[in-house]
């Protein structure tokens, strides 16, 4: 596996396997990797001749109040997992590598960065999109894997790539869950045992989400509250949002007759998790 | 010279020409070409394997009480006019292929589209940013080409390309003028011929201001006040306006002791036009 910190080595690497003709599939990832990213870089293995796995912690899509400083890390592991999972070239650049001058560019996809996550995360998206379409001009991939846990980011890059016109196939991954499911995602880490229990709520009260749409449940309100019902009965938990939002524009629906999200976001204690389930799946 | 209008059969040629290993110069314009387009297209010869140019007249960065339906086209004397400057390809895209979609993703380049310009046509850069991204992926030249006339949308483009990490030149040509010393530039023609005569005063100002820079005067104001009184000299002129400022960042400077633009917009009767000149050259 190949190891590169500038952006100068990736290209060189990039531009040796285009001139070979060999398709690329890129997995972007912020580090202390887990299944959710290992089922990416499969699929991605599956799809493409090289693998490249992106590791970087995006500082600009964090807020001040946010845990960037504490976000966890574990560089050495990341790689070897990487290279276990046969990944082709890990690209791993410092900040300084990546924002080389004071970053004055910067991508904002409208209306679908307004709620959700959002709304709650200012300038959140904002900072996504652009580090993306940075390391998508980096790496040139032909495709490029997320995972749908985190939904809004999913349809937002689509959105991005699509209005932009990247010639970037972006590929939506099933969210990977513990056993008891809980969605994988490293901000799992900063949970205490007595928080990790509790924080099966949120995929507990997405089942019973799912239950009520799949008996015919078209009322969105009605799903809404059965969710926060159930969060509310554990004591460690306490709501940020939970929305059901059309898949294409994620706006808030009240009648379910189209493809939607629910999704929801929980502090667990200190700990901010999301999770969502799609309804008719985006990928029918 | 090939004529193509889809995005898809732009995109085939230039793969095309990158399997051969040639390279790419893009020239994007909005049309009713004249000399300072043309020059463009006579550096891009010069320094690229392949030229394409781009012409599309971009909805997005008008503003609704702007020029964009009565803007001048000739799209047959433009094809012809590049096809006698050696342009390998020319890219005319209509609206609807350009925008399949509601667009809902932007680029700003914050700082550097709040003057100038940016102050006065609300939204204008944004949109410029966002088509020339665009370009950039469907196209993915090694050298683009623009003109020193639109001096702020230079600096912004290059911002955004360093910032985004396009693997792209952006390459700087110098303003074509008339024999009499005006700008070259689409608008002109809409001058009546009373206006056009008047419209040398962009240029003739600007002669002062340079003429007191090589003398040494560092003071802004005082070279600011030379080209204001210069232009109300003329009786159809009226300032947007008239400005000094730092050539890195765009913003305004009291004292002259860096590389600077002389910037200024100008309305003839109805018509606005731009100038500038820019001292101790961008590329010494």
């Amino acid at each position: 596996m190949i190891n590169v910190a500038t952006i100068k080595n990736a290209r060189e690497q990039i531009n040796n396997w285009k001139k070979q003709g060999l398709t690329i599939g890129l997995v972007p990832t912020m580090g202390f990797l887990h299944k959710g990213h290992i089922s990416l870089i499969e699929k991605a293995k599956m799809e493409n001749d090289r693998v490249v796995v992106s590791i970087f912690l995006n500082p600009i899509q964090f807020s001040p109040n946010e845990d960037y400083e504490k976000y966890p890390k574990d560089i050495k592991k990341d790689v070897q997992m990487c290279e276990n999972a046969k990944t082709d070239m890990v690209f791993c650049p410092t900040v300084s590598e990546m924002y080389q001058t004071k970053n004055l560019a910067y991508i904002n996809v409208n209306e679908l960065s307004n709620n959700l996550c959002g709304a709650k995360r200012q300038g959140h998206f904002k900072g996504v999109c652009t580090v993306v379409a940075k390391l998508f001009n980096i790496l040139t991939p032909n495709k490029a894997y997320f995972g749908q846990k985190d939904a809004q980011q999913l349809i937002l890059i689509k959105k991005m790539a699509e209005d932009l016109n990247f010639n970037i196939e972006i590929v939506a991954c099933p969210i990977v869950r513990e056993k008891d499911g809980l969605a994988m995602s490293s901000r799992n880490s900063y949970l205490s045992k007595e928080q990790r229990q509790s924080a099966i709520i949120l995929y507990k009260s997405l089942e019973k989400a799912k239950t009520l749409l799949e008996s015919g449940q078209q009322n969105a309100d009605i799903i809404i509250k059965e969710i926060t019902k159930e969060i509310n009965k554990e004591p460690l938990a306490r709501i940020d949002y939970v929305e059901i939002v059309d898949q294409t524009n994620l706006q808030k629906v009240n009648e379910i007759n189209m493809q939607v999200i629910v999704a929801l976001a929980v502090f667990i204690g200190k700990v901010r998790l999301i999770d969502n389930i799609f309804f008719k799946e985006i990928n029918r």
